[in-house]
């Protein structure tokens, strides 16, 4: 099983090295043929994922899934729909690779150039939602990289009829490497990804807390992603009534289940209208939980911690101490107070007087992303295509030597280009 | 021990948010205060450094260290003069925090802004050269970094004593946080420092491969850097023979034990002067391995591997199957040949017609280096100041929430600004 894992992740990896050097235009059409042919397969699609469904429905009875899980398994023609301008949506995007980020002449005739260019593999867990396959694998190509997938196993059908789909189009596109994507399924193949730090560069897990620290804890390749996502809203004492109601119930309401959505609310005590909001807040259909003791908890549905502070200094300070750096908000009329706020709070998200529902790829208008990340390296927040990128630094030279720069024979001049 | 260890670096943290926001003024302040109050302290650091070259003494008898690491802990005026340069050159650099990477208008009044940040808190794991520490702690400042320091034993008492004229430079500096360079002496001091991911949010060793290795497999904390430094020289079969031969010298005999030096000399079969190529490199000292086998090794003195390869395929596949991605040179008077090698090899650095040995900060531009990367995520190659930052995205709003949106009653426009 191993060494069957490692092969695999090795021809991979080779084919990794082709992608490096594909041109937009082929990307492009490889991008643009998926897109088609999703298109011209959505009965089979929605064959595969009736199977799923069927499966998944024994699996609600028995509550072993829940029905908003049931729900993300379920595609319809809107969910087709966006999946195909997904696809194409990404084709309109800037390539993201050979792009120039610094060119400077070292010393006459030797030119330092850095590129940008693709991870290499990436290695993308996610559950449930089988949509998700397409988006990634669309970022995937657009970006240059190879990647092993693994779905969730309640929609195994749809993830392997996708892939199929997909795999079809690439045959189509001359020039497109073989092995460059490939799907995997069993638990035991993501326990052989994880010790592939030879062939896989990126880990990308999409899916529950428990899943991302289980990843987090047992692999050596770097990880890009959130397990937690405890956001906060500041209620500053100059807060407008309106906008902290409005904003915090579109936060703790829109998309309960969110990683953005609220968790906990900081309110300052010498805010006029406290009791008013809290009324309104539960009028809107929120729990509040009062007891302290709870500021890890993301409750994923109506409920929220509360708490009253003195300072400005002290929200920051719980925030600070409590947040899984996610996104958080400060509701305030004072610009002085926002600032302060936006500055020391270090979270990838901070936001003045709107919703934390914001953090998001698309309203970001990175036009996709394959998560969202509270890693303080690498990248932060929504990740799209940026995000899938490094650089290599070349230099041309006509047979420079360090020994005559050590020497004093020659000197740097470092005049950028 | 532990406690203490948390605590510490919980200080350390709470310092970090302090850094986050200091101007570009007093982190050149306190810059300019590191630098003369090291040359005004000069003797007292030679003072602690000759004890350390005693004990190192005896330690070069029983054969405990070599020559080369007693040669390193060893400071002199050129060091000393070095080092102040060093800090003064930092100060001219342009601050890396606070740039502005992305300003845009998401919807009217909607305004989303991506923010260079530092990372928080570093943790430097170090060998010998105790000069490296005024380096990294002026690295640290700039970025607006926090930073823990471990040091090596064979210097403690000159780290303890360049540590201590950093410290009461930045007691002068009015508004810099205390607690935000902090040094530990011990081997447990690592272990602690290993598990403090809450607190710590990337460590950068700079020393020898095994304690890379050691760190890399001990820590869940992101570690920028590189174990093994395996470096090729490709020569084509259409290569300048006296450009060949000056580089590969160059390359392995003007410091040998350095990461950038070449390990493994690939030669295409039909190369007209291959012989007299040989005889040259071991004219000037070289020992040529030709076993094969030794594709992994870093040899670290005047010797090196020797492969003939049919091809230049055959040569890039060598490379991306045995380097260490960190820096390979071609020789060719082919330009196809260079920009093939050059888009498939997949190192930090990839050259044509130039020493391995340029791989550095220094010779980069970069002003200083904290480390050379050979990871491919967030910073590859030489890592300047740059690669001490990520980012935030903030947003600026009046009341914005997802639900309109969500429901079609306003739509993003995505104007950069």
């Amino acid at each position: 099983m191993e060494d069957n894992f490692t092969k695999l992740a090795y021809n991979v990896k080779a084919a990794s090295k082709k992608m490096a050097v594909l041109s937009s235009e082929l990307k492009n059409q490889a991008l643009k043929n998926i897109a088609e042919n999703i298109s011209a397969n959505k009965d089979k699609i929605f064959e595969a994922n009736r199977q799923d469904l069927e499966d998944a429905k024994t699996l609600v009875d028995r509550g072993e899934i829940t029905t908003s899980t049931f729900n993300r398994l379920k595609l319809d023609e809107n969910k087709m729909r966006d999946m195909v301008q997904g696809v194409n949506d990404i084709v309109r995007l800037e390539d993201p690779i050979g792009k120039i980020l610094l060119k400077r002449e070292l010393d006459e005739g030797l030119v330092l150039t850095k590129t940008s260019c693709p991870i290499g593999v990436l290695g993308i867990i996610f559950e449930a939602r089988p949509d998700v396959i397409a988006q990634i694998s669309a970022l995937a190509i657009k970006s240059s990289n190879a990647v092993i997938l693994k779905g969730g196993k309640e929609s195994v059908n749809t993830n392997k009829m996708i892939m199929s789909v997909i795999q079809e189009a690439l045959k189509k596109t001359k020039g497109f490497p073989e092995d460059a994507l490939v799907q995997v399924f069993t638990r035991d193949d993501v326990a052989q990804m994880l010790k592939q730090d030879k062939y896989i560069d990126l880990i990308i897990p999409r899916g529950g807390n428990k899943l991302v620290k289980f990843i987090k804890e047992n692999t050596k390749i770097p990880v890009l992603g959130h397990a937690d996502g405890i956001c906060h809203i500041f209620v500053d004492e100059t807060a407008d009534f309106e906008k902290a109601k409005n904003i915090i119930i579109d936060a703790k309401t829109q998309y309960p289940s969110a990683c953005n959505s609220v968790e906990t609310v900081l309110i300052h005590k010498d805010f006029p209208q406290k009791d008013e909001l809290i009324l309104s807040l539960k009028e809107a259909g929120i729990e509040i939980i009062l007891t302290p003791g709870n500021w890890h908890k993301e409750y994923g549905e109506k409920k929220l911690s509360l708490k009253y502070v003195s300072s400005l200094e002290e929200a920051i300070e719980h925030i600070n101490e409590y947040s899984s750096g996610h996104t958080e908000s400060i509701i305030t009329e004072k610009d002085e107070n926002a600032k302060i706020f936006m500055n020391m709070v270090d979270s990838a998200g901070v936001y003045h007087n709107v919703s934390t529902r914001f953090a998001d790829g698309f309203r970001y208008g990175f036009g996709a992303e394959v998560g969202i990340s509270t890693n303080k390296t690498h990248a932060r927040g929504p990740v799209g295509l940026d995000g899938l990128t490094i650089y290599k630094y070349t230099i041309e030279g006509n047979g420079q030597i360090v020994k005559d720069y050590a020497e004093g024979l020659k000197s740097f001049h470092h005049r950028d280009l």
